[in-house]
C-alpha cells in the first residue's frame, strides 16, 4: 500500500465531515451516535470487492467510491429510514495507487455530504492484493414504522421508482467491448431513492418495500418470499431505461434481471401518484394468493417469471 | 465457494438467535434495532482479513470466529458500553470448504451467546479466494457516559486489566517453527472485558479508556495522542501472562509491544480497586504533562519508549 494506514486513517479523519448526530467520530474504539427520541436504529453492511463488484479498469474511482456508499444508503431508503452516519472498512493492496484511494474517497464523501451523512469510523487494513471495502450505515426510522418486506399481502399493487436497467445495460456493452474505455464518473452514476423512501413512509403507502440491487426479478422475489404471496408482473409496464446514443429504451431481459439500479419496488393498498418527490412512479402489475412469479405480455399471455437478476463479474468472466 | 450465497445466508440467519434489542434482524434491507431510551448508539467496524490477521494453518476456524467477533466487542467494552448486535459481512473464496465456514461460524455464535448479542444482519459474497471477514458491533451507553480515548489529563494513574503479551508469545513461537500445527480453540482464545468496562464506567473511574488490540505502548500512544498527555510505565508493574510448558512469564517485549490482547487500558485520578468483576487491575504507570511516552526500569532509568505494536502477518512474514 503506498499509503501508510496511519496517513489513510489521518486523511480519511480531515475529510470525514460532522453531523448533528455524531457525538465522537473517528478517532476513538467505536464512533458516539445520537438517535432521535422515539427512533429506531437501522444498520446495514454491503461489500465493494474489487473484481466482484467493481473492475478498476472499467470503473473510475470516484464512481466505486459513490456506489460503495449508494449501496449502504439505498438499503437505508428501502426501509423508509433516514441515513445517520456511515462506516467504511477499506483494505488496499499494494497495487493500489495513492491517488486511486484520494478518488476513491473523493467520490464516496460527496455522496456523503450531499446526503449529509458523516463518515464516523471504519477500519484499514493492507491486503494482499487489490481493493476491499465494506460499508456500513447507520440510519433511523420512528418507532414501528421502518417498511419491511415482509407487509406484502394478495392483490396489492406492485409500484416502481424510475426506469430499470441501465447499469445492466451499459455493463453488458463494457463486457461485450462494445464501449471502450472506463466507465466515467458521470455515467453509471446510480440513483438513490431517499426522499422517496421517506416520503412514502410517512405517507404510509407501501406496505412492503425493496431497493433494486439485485435486479427487479431476483428483488420482487424477496418481497414475495418474506410475504408468502406471489405476483404478476406486466411486462409493457415495466419503466425501461435509454441507452446509448440513439437513447433507445434498453432490452427487457436488463430492466427485468439487471443489477445496481437502486430504485425502489414497493406494494401498496392505496393509489399512489405518479410522480414523487419528482421521480415518476409506475405500477408494474400486482400481488397474487397464488406463489410464484409471472410475467404477462401484451397479448395476455402470463408465462413463469424465475428471479435471474444480478451475477457477479466473476461467474460472467 | 462450496456453499452457495443462499445457502449460507439460510444457515447464519438459522443460528443468528434472538435479541430484545432486535426488532428486525436478517432478512431485510437493513437490520432494525431498539436502543433504551437516554442511551447514545456505539458503533465499531473490524476487518478479519486471511493471510494479515489470521492464518488458516496457525488458527482453528471456531478461534478465528470468536475472535472476528471479540475485535468488535472488546472496542464496544472500551467505550463501557453494552453490545446489542453483530453484523457479519464475509467474502469467502471457492477454496473455503464448507466445514471451515460451519466452525467459523460456530466459534463467532458462541460468544455472540455468551454476551447476548444477536448476529443482525451483514453481507456475503464470493472472492476471488480466502477469506475476507469485517464485523460491525453496535452497542449502547447512556447518553454522555462513553468513556473516550480523550479523557485523560496528566499526573492520573495507568491501570491495565489481566495480564499482556500472551498472544503476541504463543503467535511468536508459531512463527519460529517451535509449536507445530494449529493452535486450538482452547489457546489464544482472547479474553474479552465487557463486565470490567461496564463496572468501570457505572463507577465513572476511567477518564480515558481503550482497548489493547494493537499492543500496550500502541494504544497508550493513542491515549496520549487524544488527551495530549504523555506517560511513564514502569516497566516491573506490567502484567505478564504465564506461557508455554514451564507456564514461565513472556518477555516484556511481548507485554509492552504485542497485540491481540484485548484487555483494558485506562486512567483515573482516582483510586481503582485491585479486582474487578473477577479480574485483576494493575497499576503499570502515570500520565505526564510532557509529552512522549517513558519506560522505567528497576534502576529508576527512564529511556524512550516507541510504539511498536502489532504488525500484520503480512509484513512479517
Amino acid at each position: 500500500m503506498p499509503v501508510t494506514e496511519k496517513k489513510l486513517i489521518q486523511r480519511i479523519r480531515r475529510l470525514a465531515g460532522k453531523n448533528p448526530s455524531l457525538v465522537m467520530g473517528i478517532g476513538d474504539d467505536a464512533a458516539v451516535l445520537r438517535i432521535p427520541a422515539g427512533h429506531e436504529v437501522l444498520v446495514t453492511t454491503d461489500f465493494s470487492l474489487e473484481n466482484v463488484h467493481f473492475r478498476r479498469e472499467w470503473h473510475c474511482p470516484q464512481l466505486v467510491g459513490w456506489r460503495c456508499l449508494t449501496r449502504g444508503l439505498s438499503d437505508i431508503a428501502a426501509m423508509g429510514g433516514e441515513p445517520r452516519a456511515a462506516f467504511l472498512s477499506l483494505a488496499l493492496g499494494r497495487d493500489v495507487p495513492e491517488t486511486w484511494v484520494q478518488k476513491f474517497l473523493e467520490g464516496l464523501l460527496a455522496l456523503a455530504r450531499k446526503h449529509g451523512v458523516a463518515l464516523a469510523g471504519g477500519d484499514t487494513a493492507e491486503s494482499l492484493s487489490g481493493i476491499q471495502a465494506d460499508i456500513t450505515v447507520v440510519g433511523s426510522v420512528p418507532k414501528g414504522k421502518a417498511v419491511l418486506r415482509s407487509g406484502a399481502r394478495p392483490n396489492q399493487q406492485i409500484y416502481v421508482t424510475g426506469a430499470l436497467g441501465g447499469p445492466a445495460s451499459a455493463l453488458s456493452e463494457l463486457m461485450l467491448g462494445q464501449h471502450l474505455g472506463r466507465v466515467g464518473e458521470g455515467h453509471l452514476r446510480p440513483h438513490l431513492r431517499l426522499a422517496v423512501g421517506q416520503w412514502l413512509r410517512r405517507h404510509r403507502l407501501p406496505c412492503a418495500m425493496i431497493d433494486i440491487s439485485d435486479g427487479l426479478s431476483t428483488d420482487l422475489e424477496h418481497i414475495c418470499q418474506e410475504s408468502q404471496v406471489g405476483a404478476d408482473l406486466v411486462a409493457d409496464a415495466i419503466p425501461r431505461a435509454r441507452s446509448g446514443p440513439g437513447k433507445n429504451r434498453v432490452d427487457l431481459r436488463f430492466a427485468l434481471h439487471g443489477g445496481d439500479d437502486y430504485e425502489l419496488l414497493f406494494t401498496s393498498a392505496r393509489k399512489v401518484p405518479a410522480t414523487i418527490e419528482g421521480v415518476a412512479v409506475s405500477r408494474i402489475g400486482q400481488t397474487t394468493s397464488r406463489t410464484g412469479m409471472r410475467l404477462i405480455d401484451a397479448h395476455g399471455t402470463a408465462r413463469r417469471l424465475d428471479a435471474g437478476g444480478w451475477e457477479h463479474f466473476r461467474q460472467e468472466s
